[in-house]
This record gives structure tokens, C-alpha cells and sequence, in this order.
């Protein structure tokens, strides 16, 4: 609840605009809405929108209206594709945003879309910020996400009151697309963990260790990442409610193989990985959490009929 | 510092026997004798054991003569085939134990030798513990060792006091060869965690990313585990003193690929991850630790010349 | 030499068109040219369509002139790219190309580029063949080619006599882009092909085995496929001149991984193939011949320094 | 047919001994017997033995008893084990075989056995010959074999008549193990090229290729070994009757990555490769032909239920 004082301040902040209303973005922009930021927005489906205004957003037609109106413009959206529409396409942001203003887009994408979205940025004299984030959808909830940005430093600077208000671990890592990078470096890591607990997992399930003690043991060694104990209770009962799914583990895995690809870096390990996500795809299991992989290596080890 | 009391109720435990002084073993061995425990030990170069008799321990010529005075003898070797002479060989273990007493062995070995020693321990009324060690040196010399152990409940409880002494994460995890297993399985993750971080951090490196910051946002990630924290200033300045070497870590992925072959648990990474170990191997860098697989893929991404 | 009521035959057909004169498309273009075919040709460096002036052939300034005067207009260029720009771009072929007349492109590329060609060619009522080629530029030279053509069945039984002075391995496999993909499916196995003898070799060679038997062995064994017969001299001799390309192959790999992505086929082999030719990428062995992944493998191996 | 002269010659030579009458071993041995060598043998189980002695062959007790006739003993076992039984243990061939005679064993082992069974060889003095076979049962009726042998020179050469009733194609690699090493990376090759003709296949069917067709132009091209011209026909009707089967490819995979473990040859593929035949053999199929691992990538790819 912000003091007065720090709601006349930040009233005096140009407005927010805020593209992309999903599992993330919904969330991310009603913290900044409860934090006392006028806030405009868009959502391709109206739906979502709808709990926006209800708390005092005003939703618009579309992302280029919502530039229009707001001093930084915000995304959130899906993929390179939803990207580009969102940013150059004919109803986009850079149709309108204003020159001195700022964009901020906080999605998982390639450097590649991103580099061509700088170019527009350059052009308009706006300032642009790559910032995707790492957690979950409880995290964007209670503002405790990571954020990974690059681009300009003072555009960073004045916008960092905002975006701690959607996680306080808040790094600053370039002037460029160094954010897409380490995003998905960290994302790649993500996937390939989980592979790596399915392996080891099925090892000693095959060879009868008890099941929950061994998840326990694991996530209590050296080896225990936060990602394995937000897990571990999932692994334990085997019940994987879809928070990541294997269809954006896969997604993420294609961009960093393809950041791989363009800057001449071997990732055996990831590109391996990666098609064995490819394998939960093609068993019509994409949108299950990518901790599922467990199954298919249970499968592959005869553990379990395939679902 | 054990209270008078504690000390009688010690003295009054059968001695201990203690064979293999190595890094692991002798930091091991010198924990129990500090705690007050009569221990004779044996390792194979005597160099080794002098500081160990320097504070009070016996050394004696061979496994065989340890065991003939010990209630309990533990042993910590290198591999199957020190496991194989120290327990089964003609100077060894099980030439002399007595039946009653227990045998502890805290390598890191496969669970078909285990099961060989399990009989000979059957046959000779001797009770049996499997307690592989998590940690390094420093975990060793700290009393902070995890240690994973299998085998007949009661002696494990009668064991705890002593095995105690050398770490307090202390799990039992079944009857029989279950801490085998359970210790080669979080090995292999132990050896796809530094492969996992060598591709990322080389994706990174040659995108420009700064290298301290982009080690320090990792080890805050949710793949942070606290081996990555471990290895952080390792990482950070490229210098790896060799703590577990990459030929161990090769071993030991050697025997979990080998319980996945005769378990029939197809394990592709763990497979292709001992394959990057390999080319450590060849290209004579065994010794080094296992950590320093970051400059196999430096070099497979052209960013470093061959040593 | 052809007859001269063939030569009649074949004058009263409509003029040929040629886009790309590169190691492939000239010697192609020349076959046609002696066949007797008026043939109007473009290429993007001028130099390279000399000698084919000098033979007879008539150059023009674009890819659009060509198709003008041109019934059937081929195109054998290096990527999707240089498709997109050859096929649909300001002086590309469908800018001036006639309805009712056939367009062939012979090059690998990406079923999706080949699909938005075929969308454009529905539009101006062009029939469309892919016909990509297999073999080397001597198989070219000499008309050997393998061509595996796809599109509509009456414009590859109209284009079969122009296709059989390149190639007398002549199949129609499918309306649409089977073609495509049947053509990337067998270069990601000539990609394998090369790691798996690589990796074969290796292991002879460093456990003493004699170099030049053991690759006539090989050669003469069930696994001795013809690529493996074209290659043995360069094996036995260690020497690669640049046929195909390190570059070359893992484009066609990417291209492969590409419709395995999209249309859900895992293809874990192929997948860490590529990344291994990602090793000779970069380490700037690019333009090399694939077959001198060879060096990859004995490096990894610890029996050549890196070059 | 043998002219009288050959028989006599033949019928001079040492008499020859027959340890092995499995699905290679049987037709094998009766190959030399009906060259008019006189034959003795021992099966484990005596019913294959049956046949053999209709034939003319005497039957025996043990290798040793076989051993113990014959001027050259042959063996042709299923693997590591059984070498060392057949040859080493105490009802073995080097219980009785005399100095000065020959022992030809023809399985597919490891060189770490053989080389044991070399050292025995030199003790007692007795010409070893290590010559494993390439080719399936119907090349062992036809006298078909590829041979490969290593050991000595002379005792190759003395043998060469004999072995040539095996197999036409008939090498000598070296005077130790080199054939043993050059058997298992000729295997390597056929166990990945099995799944490397799987994941191209399943490429194309998910695609919509017409399936036989494209196994034809498959076979016809450059990637088209005499290995696939044997699989042709049942790779187009899906249907493989086991020949060479998951569990023993599974096997020589096994043996040659433990060859490049123990000579430090880092081998990715193969590594990957054995892990895709372990998903056959952890879900039953271990008895199944190898190239039936089609199924295996197929069910990954989504285009078939789990058999």
C-alpha cells in the first residue's frame, strides 16, 4: 500500500501501457495497476482484460492505442511471431509510441526478432529494454520474479521503480540483447535438469529405491537446485499440474540451439535434450509440465505403458 | 570434545579399523580417532598412515590383520578392484573378521562387486553396511559428509554413533545394495550439472555476456544448485584445483551407465555426457577437475586453443 | 550427340531458363545448353556465366528477365534465402513468368520456402517441380545426378527429357513437397554417415589397427555404402578436397531438424550429429569437406593436435 | 565337391574340433565337414548336436575332450562368458589342447578376454587365432562368411584352407587382437546404421512419402549399404524376422564402447545409439531383429502405440 506521498510521485510517472494479458502478464500488470500506476492495456482474447479494469485499467483496442497513451509501454506475450505483431506489425506499438518514450518487452524471444525490434527502437528514438523474466506464475503473483535486462542503462535506471515491482532480483547485464541470451542460457539449464532427475530418477526406481525418500535425498544433495525442490513434491506423488510446459521447454530449447546455431557454440547435451522433449510433443503430451518427462523415460525403461 | 562419559561408553565399543588413508579416507579416520575411538588402520603406502599413528593410531601390515582386531572395520578405496583385494584378496577383510562384528565400506563402487562382498559377508555371519560418501575433502575434514548407507537395520544403528563422527546428513536407504545405486545416481546428475553449465556459460561467453555477472545470475537461478555455489569462484576465475577429477567422475559414470545396462535404464544423457568426460580422458586431462569440462567446450566452440 | 530430328524435336520445345551458376548449377546449365536446348541464363556474379555465353548461352540481367522468355525456367541456388530472393523478390521469376509454363527448382531447401513458392505459383498458375539432386559436381558434369522431383505429374512427365540430360536416376515421389523432404532425409543420413565412420576409424586407429586395410574393409563390409566407396581414397590418404562442405552438410541437418521440429519427429541421432559438424563450424573448418569431421573425432581422442 | 586328391590331402591334416553350434556355429561346422575334414564337436545343450553327428561329426563330452583330438579347435560362442568357460575353465579347451596345435575362435568378444585367452595360448605354447565373422546365418550356410583374423602369421596361413570354407572374403589384420577391435567397430556401424535409416524413415512416413518408394531410393542411393539392400524387404513390409537380434547388436555396442573407454576414444554416436537399443531391450524386445528399432523411433514419433 504506497504512502500518499509515493502515490503523488509516482502519478506524476507518464503512464502505463501494458500488451499481453496471460498467465504472466495478467498478474505482472495488476501489480503494477496495485501499486498506484495509471495503466492502460491491451489482450488479443477481451476476456482476460476484463479483471483488469475491473481493478481501474482502462483496455484499449490495441497495441499501437496503448502506446499511444503511455510513456512506457510494456509486453508480454508467447513467442517471436506474437513479438512481431505486437511490436512492428500494421496495429503495433511502433505505429504511435512517441520518441523519448520507452518499451519494454519482458518475453521469452530470440535475439534475432528482438535485434530487428532495436532497429525500430533506433529509428523512433525509443528507448527499449529487453527484460524477460525467470518464475513461475505464483512468482509474477506476489512480484517475485527474477528479471534478466539489457539495453540502455538510464532507460533501465528509471524504469527499475517499476519493475521491482514485479520481482526484486533485478539484474542489469548489457546494452543489447544480452537479456535474450542469458534468459535462455538459464532456460536451456532448465530443461535440462529436468531430463537429468528424470534419468537418474528411473535409475532408482527400476532398481528399488524407495521413491520419496530418494526425491528427498536428491534435493537435499549437492545437486538440489530450487528448481528440483519446487519440484519435488510434483515428482514425489507424480502429479504435474502444468506450470512450464513441455511445449515452451521445447521452444526455449529451439531458440538457445538456435543462438547455438548462429554463433557457431556445440550444445550436444541441450540438443539432445531437446529431442527428447520432441518426443513428449509427438505423443500429444506438449502441454503437460515438462516435468513429465519423467514418464517418457519410465517408458523407455519399460516402467510404465505409454499414457 | 567428548564429555567423560561419552568417552567410557566409547572405549567400551569394539575398536575400530579403518583401511585406505587416501584424500577422503584419512581425514575419515583421523574424525574417529579424535572422537575418542581406539582405531588400527591400514593403507597400502605407508607414507599415508604415519600422521594417522602420530595421533594415536595403530597401523598394521595388511586388511586381514586390521579386521582380526576391530569390531567394526571400515574401508574407503578407489574402485572395484581395490573393494575386490581389500574385502575378498588373500590379505584381505574377510580373511579374519570375526562373525558378529560389521564391515562398513564407504567407497564409491559398483553394486555387482557390493553384492560379491554381501555373500562372502552372509557366509561368514558378518553384517554388512554399504555407506557411500557425498562431499569433498573439505566436507571430510569438516565432519559434514552426507552419507548414504544400505544394509541390515541394526547394524546401521549401532553404527550411527561412529558414522556420526564423519557427517550428519545420515540416511538409511534400504536392506541391501540401495546406497549403490543411490550414490551413482546423483553422481551422474553430479557430472550432467558441470557439462549443463559448461555449454551455457560457453553460449554466453561467446555472446558477449559478462562472465562474472552471468555466473553470479546462474548460481541465484532456480538451476543454482549448491554444487553450482560450490564452483561459482572456480567458474568465476577459470581455476579449477583439482577436488574430484574428471577421470573419477568418469567412473563413476561408467558404473551407473553400467547398473542402466544391466537394468535395462536407458540413460542417452548420462551416456553422451560420459562420452565429453572421455575426451577429457584422451587429450590427458583425467587429472583435472571434473569442472574444467568447461574447456572442452570452450574448444569445440573455437574460443579456446587445446591445451 | 543428338540426332537432328531429336534436334527438331527438341527446338520446337520451349526455351529453357537458368538461375544460379554456382560448383552445380553451370555444369547443369551446360549439359542443356549441349543438348541443344536454347537456354537464357542469370547469375548473380557475373564472371561465372561467361563460359556459358561463349558456349551459346544468353545472359540476362535478373532472375525475372529469364523467366520472361523462358517455358521452363530452373533454378539451382544455395539456400532458402537465396530461393526466396531468386523465386519471389523484386526481379525474382514470378514477376514476369507466364502462366501455363513450369517452374524447376532443383536446390535443398526447406519444405516451408518451397511452400510459399508453391502458394505463388497457385496464385499466377505456374506449374511448380522441386526437384532436388543428389551427387557430386562430377556426378553433375557428367549428367549422374539422382533427382527426386515432386509437384504436378504432368509437368514432370512434360520436364522428364530435359531432367534425364542431368540425371538418369529420375523419381516422381509426390504432388506437393515430398521431394523436399525426402531429399533432406537422405543428406542427414550422408551427415551421419560421416560421424559414424569417423568415430569407426578413430577407435581402429588408436588401438593400432592398419589405416588403409582396415578402410578397405570397411569398405567392402555390409556397412560399406557407395559414399563410403567415393571417400576411401581421401580416407586412406587423410586428404579432403572440399566436395561437399562442413557448412553444406549441418545446413541440411538444420534443414532435416527443421521438419522434424514441425512436424514432431524426434531425431536424437541426427540432432547430436549436427552439433558435432557445429564443432568443425567453429573452429572455422566450414568450408572443409564433411568427411574431415574425421580430424574432430581424432582430436576428441587425443591423437591430433587441433589444427 | 573335394577331388579325391583334395580329400586325401585334407584327410592328412589334423583332425578338426567344433566348440559352438548355435545359429552361426551349427551350419558352420557342418560346412567342414562336408568339405571332408574329419570333425569333432560339443554343443552345451546336445539336441543342436544331433544333426551334426548324422552328418558324420563325433560328438564329445566337453571342449576339453574335443580339444584333446584335434590338430585345430575352433569356437563360435555367444560372448565374454562363454569364451571363458569354453576355453579357460575347468572343463575347457586348454585343459588338454596339445603345443604346436591351433585354437580358432571366431566369436565376437571383447579384447580384454581374448587377450586372457592369449596369455594362456602363449603358455602352453599353442597358435591362437582370433578371426570373429560378419554376416547372418544364410551367409554362414553359403560359405559366405567375411572373415577377419589376427594372431600368427603361420598359423593363418596354414589354417586359410580350411577358414575358406567359411567365408571367401578372408583377411589378415594383425598378429594380436587387432581383429577383435575391428569386428566391434564394424558392428558399431551396423548397429547406428540401423538407427539412422529409423529416424530418416520415420522422417519421411510422418511426411506423407510413399514408404516404399522411398526405402527403394533410399537403398538406391549414396547412403545405401549392402546392410540396407539385405533390410530392404523388411523394412518395406515392416516386418523383421530376427536375425541379428536388439540384444546382441546391444552387446557388440557394449564391447566397443568398452574398447574406447579403455583406449580413451571418445564415441558420441555410438554412445546415443546403445542407449536407443537399451529402450528396446527394457521393454521386451531385447529378442527382436535390430532394425526392428524403426518401432522404437516411431513410437516417439507418435505413429504407433507402444507393442
Amino acid at each position: 500500500m504506497p504512502t500518499d506521498e509515493e502515490q503523488t510521485q509516482r502519478t506524476s510517472q507518464p503512464t502505463v501501457g501494458w500488451v499481453g494479458l496471460g498467465k504472466m502478464g495478467l498478474p505482472m500488470a495488476r501489480r503494477i495497476l496495485q501499486a498506484g500506476y495509471p495503466l492502460s492495456a491491451y489482450n488479443r482474447t477481451a476476456d482476460r482484460a476484463r479483471s483488469l479494469a475491473e481493478q481501474g485499467g482502462r483496455l484499449l483496442a490495441s497495441p499501437a492505442e496503448v502506446a499511444a497513451v503511455s510513456g512506457v509501454t510494456f509486453s508480454m506475450i508467447a513467442d517471436d511471431a506474437a513479438l512481431e505483431a505486437v511490436a512492428l506489425g500494421p496495429q503495433g506499438v511502433f505505429q504511435t509510441i512517441a520518441p523519448g518514450s520507452t518499451f519494454v518487452d519482458m518475453s521469452t524471444v530470440s535475439p534475432g526478432i528482438s535485434a530487428r525490434v532495436a532497429e525500430k527502437a533506433r529509428e523512433k528514438s525509443v528507448a527499449y529494454l529487453r527484460a524477460p523474466v525467470s518464475g513461475s506464475t505464483v512468482f509474477a503473483e506476489s512480484g517475485r520474479l527474477t528479471i534478466l535486462a539489457s539495453g540502455p542503462r538510464e532507460a533501465f535506471d528509471a524504469c527499475a521503480p517499476l519493475l521491482q515491482q514485479l520481482g526484486q532480483k533485478l539484474y542489469h547485464v548489457g546494452p543489447g540483447d544480452e537479456a535474450r541470451v542469458l534468459k535462455l542460457l538459464i532456460n536451456m539449464m532448465v530443461g535440462t535438469t529436468a531430463v537429468m532427475v528424470a534419468e537418474a530418477l528411473t535409475l532408482g526406481e527400476k532398481n528399488g529405491l524407495d521413491w520419496a525418500q530418494m526425491i528427498e535425498i536428491v534435493q537435499q544433495s549437492a545437486v538440489g537446485s530450487p528448481l528440483i525442490g519446487y519440484k519435488a513434491k510434483s515428482l514425489t506423488e507424480k502429479n504435474f499440474p502444468p506450470a512450464f510446459t513441455a511445449a515452451q521447454i521445447a521452444k526455449d530449447c529451439d531458440l538457445a540451439l538456435g543462438v547455438g546455431r548462429e554463433t557457431n557454440v556445440p550444445l550436444p547435451v541441450t540438443a539432445l535434450v531437446r529431442q527428447l522433449y520432441g518426443g513428449m510433443l509427438a505423443t500429444g503430451r506438449g502441454p503437460s509440465d515438462f516435468f513429465s518427462v519423467l514418464y517418457l523415460l519410465e517408458e523407455m525403461a519399460g516402467l510404465r505403458p505409454r499414457d
